[in-house]
């Protein structure tokens, strides 16, 4: 049980994080703070936070655990704010989609990272967003993942892995490159792909109206191209090298296939397509996908 | 009301299309033939058809219409099995998914194409397949495209109109070369990529597990990857020169996307997001889309 839970940027993820908190009666009481005052308001008056305070300064004084729920871009000066009123009583997590680019933030504003300072990322909803969007249930069934770093007490990580079982999630720990190796081919590619191609065939549409022969498939493929573009930018620079190589390969692999089109050559884009329906399969198969 | 339909290949299409016509009272009897024996036993069996014939040579036999919903692979063998008993009392459709290789393999097949033979093409239901899938509503409130050709005669034209607008759908007139465009980029170009992505992906997984971190947005994005193989070898084949433009295309995009990335160029990677964004809207707005 959380005495006291700060949540810092309280939209989608920070919200449902209160939300299922409270709803799970893992909290006492949750302070919040957000940079855009008519959203932090917001939040008070939807009973998502007890408390909203005028700062990050304000709303982590007290707490036992801080959920850092920014965009990914304002870690950093967010962590620099923190720095002067660091408590060691307290335990700092993040919600963060990348997690090198949290450790490198964490490096640059501290001499040597915290131990009480304990990075994470759950695999949730990110297509909408915004504190009315936030739900207690979003987390419940889904994965956490944690990177603790070396300098992260065991404590501290058990702390923060905890409470996210106590929110229903499946919790694991990664190395901070491994999870950012793992998503950059599992989420950040596709969303650049899927942006990359809405655009591309946005323009076809303005000439040609192509769009209103589009059907089920499209709407699904499509479906990541509505996410938030600013979260997205923030996302693959944050994770820019990784994301960089995989398009590569990716390219690569077109243009095998293209060959294989351009050369009529059947059986090689049959194997092609059956390894292809197999892996989807494979993923569908998932102990995680079955249950969901 | 059509006396006597019949049904070439009563799969999930051509099974559709009997339980749809039979559903509106668009039909008396309903004949059919497929090439797999077990295949065509159960769709009598179903109730699907009313008489299983041995052949396709049978299976026409005084019928008023006839519906070729074979692979896209197979129907210059058909046509040219057909030919010798085309009867000028009957009016003949496809409903296959590229339309300019159907006109070439007619083309083919008969000196002249036959002025009762209408091309054509529902934009309906591609990831499941078989008889047992087949839904009388498949084609409610769904795009036909019909693609007649300069030999095609305006009364056949208008008999396989009125019969598709019986079924509820809603049916487009255009030209082979034009549908081909407009589908290779909102249809075969996400299914190649989709299939070369959950690939790609499939390779790493065997590698590293990285489907157990997969979640939602994947599971959309890699859905049409699901498709059958064998049905997407042919209309890759069938419209080659158009996806492989298409594909050249977007390796092409993918390569400015690149750039932007590697320079750090956030203000033309969040224009680029954001275009995408509102692309999707302007997709998901069409008027077809809101009824759906």
């Amino acid at each position: 049980m959380i005495n006291r839970l700060c949540i810092i940027g309280v939209g989608l993820i920070g919200g449902s994080v209160a939300r299922s908190a409270r709803a799970r009666h893992q909290v006492k009481t949750i302070q919040g703070f957000d940079s855009n005052p008519e959203n932090l308001r917001k939040s008070q008056e939807l009973g998502v936070i007890d408390e909203a305070c005028r700062s990050p300064e304000e709303a982590v004084k007290g707490a036992d655990l801080v959920v850092i729920a920014t965009p990914v871009g304002a870690a950093e000066a967010l962590l620099t704010r923190l720095k002067p009123c660091w408590s060691e009583h307290t335990v700092y997590t993040d919600v963060g989609s990348t997690k090198v680019g949290f450790r490198k933030a964490a490096e640059r504003v501290f001499e040597k990272i915290p131990a009480n300072l304990v990075p994470g990322h759950p695999i949730a909803g990110a297509e909408m967003s915004g504190v009315e969007a936030a739900r207690a249930d979003l987390f419940a069934g889904k994965r956490v993942i944690l990177t603790p770093l070396p300098e992260t007490s065991e404590t501290a990580t058990e702390t923060v892995r905890q409470f996210w079982l106590g929110l229903d999630a499946i919790v694991s720990i990664m190395k901070p490159d491994h999870h950012d190796a793992v998503f950059a081919a599992t989420s950040h590619l596709p969303h650049v792909l899927a942006f990359v191609l809405t655009e591309m065939l946005g323009r076809k549409d303005e000439q040609d109206e192509i769009f209103q022969y589009a059907a089920g498939g499209f709407r699904d493929f499509t479906r990541i191209a509505s996410s938030d573009p600013r979260m997205w930018v923030d996302i693959c620079m944050a994770n820019q090298a990784e994301i960089t190589q995989l398009i590569k390969q990716y390219c690569k692999a077109l243009e095998q296939a293209t060959a294989m089109l351009a050369g009529q050559d059947e059986q090689q884009l049959f194997t092609l397509f059956e390894r292809a329906q197999g892996a989807r399969q494979r993923f569908l198969d998932q102990p995680h996908n079955k249950t969901t």
